[in-house]
């Protein structure tokens, strides 16, 4: 059996990796080449080669019911959306709390080879690969014709760390994903003026949702269910619409010519009001620089141009895997259920927290470590190596057919759906049918609450004693930071008959549209609409 | 007749005075007391005394169509909302357009006390004070206990100019208007903590309106009709449940006692998300300092507050007048439509821009102007001390009934029906019932279009060859500044029988509900909400 398992990394999936490790009866050891735990999150003042590295001011965005390990709730004072600074002190609790830090070995580079040169062997039973993929900038230079002799200064994001020392400067922020839109609002408030260069647009999504209550709150297995037997383009013309009830992406020149669902969404509370003062102006991609100005595509020139950030991203690779083991091409890895090679021999290798998913990425890194835990022990099987080869050809497939092309959705995943399919793996998932009998009022939050990670520890292996209680109490986490003084906060909502009679609402209306298939609802589901704006804050909330 | 115009002051009120003393044929001569015009929108690294002080990053919140001068539309291509660099350079235009400036004697401190200590005297035949409110800093410390001992350090927000020197700082931000709301969310990107202390909460209006419109484009003169229909509180239930939308305000700590039109508005994008962020804690008042500590009225401490800022507003005087003429206390002056001292037994001395408007006070200053003008030359007339009298009293109590009692809420007016007021005296309200007959594209526009400070130009003394023309084009300029590539933008609606319609279901319903008066529609005015919720979005686009 295996016993001895060698975790690379102690980031915040090498931590759950530790933890489950225990939690397995194995015995992991942490290899952390850098001086302290939590990877990404660990703020820096200066950048290091081939690590993560994040600006000042990161604050997550995902909130903080949704992001949290799934049997160590967040403290409830916290607030909902954190702070790099908090998150990294959730991460020290997390380790102190579970007595993590003994496993980890720090600055293992040094130690495996000592100071007379000699080189230290381990022998390890498995391996799990926690490195994360922020950490290889990529950074297409070749791109830009003219940026050799651009005049002013240039760097990637990750080199990013504050706003001040570019004040009255002008500056040109290339991408529009998250960091991207992050850099740009806050230079923003301190430049002349910044330019955010997109070739594609976006669709901008925001923190605070209807009511003020966290966006991700609101997606929950009844939206989950609903938007799975709706077509698609409706799904998609629903959601584009209430984004543009917030700004019309087309007078903000957001506008994308993909749907909603084509590519990873940028998270940005403040875009829209930095735009609409003129702070920030969108622009399409650059076709040039020359001296310190640059051209777009649409043929306008900027001038005098300080500084550019190239929010372009990051690229992913094993350096330390003899290329066979785990090749990568285009940023793509052949990984099953992005977890395991599968042509290996004996499944005693697990890449944990590759995915970019749509929520939040803790939890799922720790499903990950649950799975692969039992499946180094052997108590969980993976399919034969044709069976794992097709469900990665299929994943691929739906990739394609869903995303624009880009090496930025090679390891997209959607966090209900995803998780439920691991938890499967191991058989975590909550089963409806048997709380709707045994214990109602858990399985209605379940069903009409956030899908907060505890649902996976209720049952099977790995089962917490406090998950129950960390769903019944999970509103009063959400509300608590923000008690600020004493008085009287609002209860959110937590009758089942009225979401019950909205679930029926929305399917007879659901199946009513799909049995009269009506082209014109497709194309402006207002109707539909405003059944599904009464229903999402009922849910949420 | 009067000729010669003392006008005191070169900000904003006073630059729109010379202009239209010019158009009057008078002789304005604008005495400035600083080196430069712009007043309060020129900003200077260093405050000075007894004069206004902005913060670097200060954006207004008022939108371009909303705030320019009758008869000077600001470029297209400025933003909708404008950041204090880009003001002064308007307000320097439109002194370059009409040749203003050779009518300011700047420093007239010096002027008027030359070298040999000679004091010069000059005869005006009318005086015009435009030295704004924003002058005398509030700083009521005697509330305070403790304060004398306080160890960190405190002032007044109109001694705060930059963020960064409080990085990883603690701060306490006294007061939610709009210094109070913008210095707290601001610092709150580089402090380690901000508190917002507020007595009384706020209802909080943002910039980017329904569809990522300028909010203040979606009050016009159906909006106000509807609203001078129905009963306050039904208006109040109204707006509160739309603000609550965006986010509930009891959830937030933020959720004031009064109603929302009890008090003057703050303007704050960006102050929810950095509250469900937890950057920015909400406080009550503060009872008392200690040392380096704080304690709030609910009991709770706060320690190791580095920095204390009192955005605690502003009084407004008249120190070089001799105190019978025009005499202030409580922030309350006995001014005829804000206007005029009653009791001088000739209109020789007109105040200009001492209101605080619910929208933009240039256009305000500008019809204050044209007004005074003609009365100082006899073509308009005031009515007897009496009545005058009497209707400075009417509005003190109107006042009084409508805003929570603060020395804040003593000039309070409203957009329209000011500048409708004072149009009034003069005859150069817009016609909607001539233009209806004569000209009905341009009466939709004066009635669903915003009611843009153009309006006041198509008729009467002062009338503008290009009203009507700037009135068919504001769209255009709202758009402009968003076209920042080529691409196509959306064409705001200008349909008039969808308005029309929705104008006539408004006031059918209107007078239903006032019809039936029912008790439970004005406590939860639901169904109605959804209605105005399709029409405003209507006549704002």
């Amino acid at each position: 059996m295996t016993r001895r398992v060698a975790v690379i990394g102690a980031g915040s999936s090498g931590l759950t990796c530790i933890k489950t490790c225990l939690d397995e009866g194995l015995e992991p050891v942490c290899f952390e080449s850098s001086d302290d735990i939590g990877g990404l999150w660990r703020f820096k003042e200066n950048p290091e080669p081939d690590r993560a590295s994040i600006y000042h001011s990161v604050i997550i965005n995902t909130s903080k019911e949704m992001m949290c390990f799934s049997d160590f709730p967040i403290p409830a004072e916290y607030p909902n959306y954190m702070h790099n600074s908090l998150i990294i002190q959730y991460f020290r609790m997390y380790a102190e709390h579970f007595q993590l830090t003994k496993h980890i070995r720090l600055k293992w580079d040094v130690e495996t080879q000592n100071s007379e040169g000699k080189k230290q062997k381990h022998i390890f039973d498995a391996v799990m690969i926690c490195i994360g993929h922020h950490c290889h900038p990529n950074m297409p230079l070749q791109d830009f014709p003219g940026i050799d002799s651009f005049k002013g200064v240039y760097f990637h994001s990750r080199d990013y760390k504050t706003p001040e020392q570019w004040r009255n400067k002008k500056a040109v922020v290339i991408g529009i994903g998250n960091s991207g839109g992050d850099i740009a609002v806050e230079l923003s408030r301190f430049t002349k003026q910044v330019y955010l260069s997109t070739r594609r647009g976006a669709w901008i999504l925001n923190r605070v949702g209807d009511n003020g209550w966290p966006r991700d709150l609101t997606f929950n297995r009844v939206f989950k269910f609903v938007r799975s037997i709706l077509p698609t383009n409706t799904v998609c013309s629903l959601g584009e619409r209430q984004l543009n009830q917030r700004f019309n992406h087309k007078l903000y020149n957001l506008q994308p010519k993909h749907r909603l669902f084509n590519q990873h969404p940028t998270v940005n509370d403040e875009l829209p009001n930095r735009i609409l003062s003129g702070t920030v102006q969108v622009k399409p991609n650059i076709c040039r620089f020359q001296g310190s100005s640059v051209e777009f595509d649409d043929g306008s020139i900027v001038e005098d141009i300080d500084l550019v950030v190239f929010a372009t991203g990051y690229s992913f690779s094993f350096p330390f895997l003899a290329s066979h083991v785990l090749p990568v091409s285009g940023n793509k890895a052949s990984l099953y259920k992005y977890v395991f090679p599968p042509e290996l021999e004996k499944q005693t290798l697990a890449v944990i927290g590759l995915v970019q998913p749509l929520g939040a990425i803790m939890p799922i890194a720790e499903m990950q470590a649950r799975w692969a835990t039992r499946v180094f022990k052997g108590c969980a099987k993976c399919p034969p190596v044709a069976a794992m080869m097709k469900d990665v050809q299929c994943k691929q497939e739906a990739m394609a057919s869903r995303y624009v092309s880009s090496p930025r959705h090679t390891i997209q995943v959607d966090f209900i759906n995803y998780m439920d399919e691991i938890a499967d793996q191991l058989g975590v998932r909550p089963s409806i049918p048997r709380l709707l009998l045994t214990d109602p009022r858990l399985a209605h939050s379940v069903m009409f609450g956030p899908t907060t990670p505890y649902q996976y520890r209720l049952r099977g292996p790995g089962k917490w004693a406090g998950a129950r209680q960390a769903i019944m109490t999970q509103w009063d986490r959400v509300i608590r930071p923000m008690k600020t003084n004493a008085c009287d906060l609002p209860e959110p909502g937590r009758s089942v008959a009225v979401p019950l009679a909205l679930l029926a609402a929305a399917l007879g209306v659901a199946s009513w549209y799909y049995r009269n298939s009506l082209p014109a609802v497709l194309q402006e589901p207002s109707a539909l609409l405003d059944r599904m704006k009464g229903l999402v804050p009922a849910w949420g909330a």
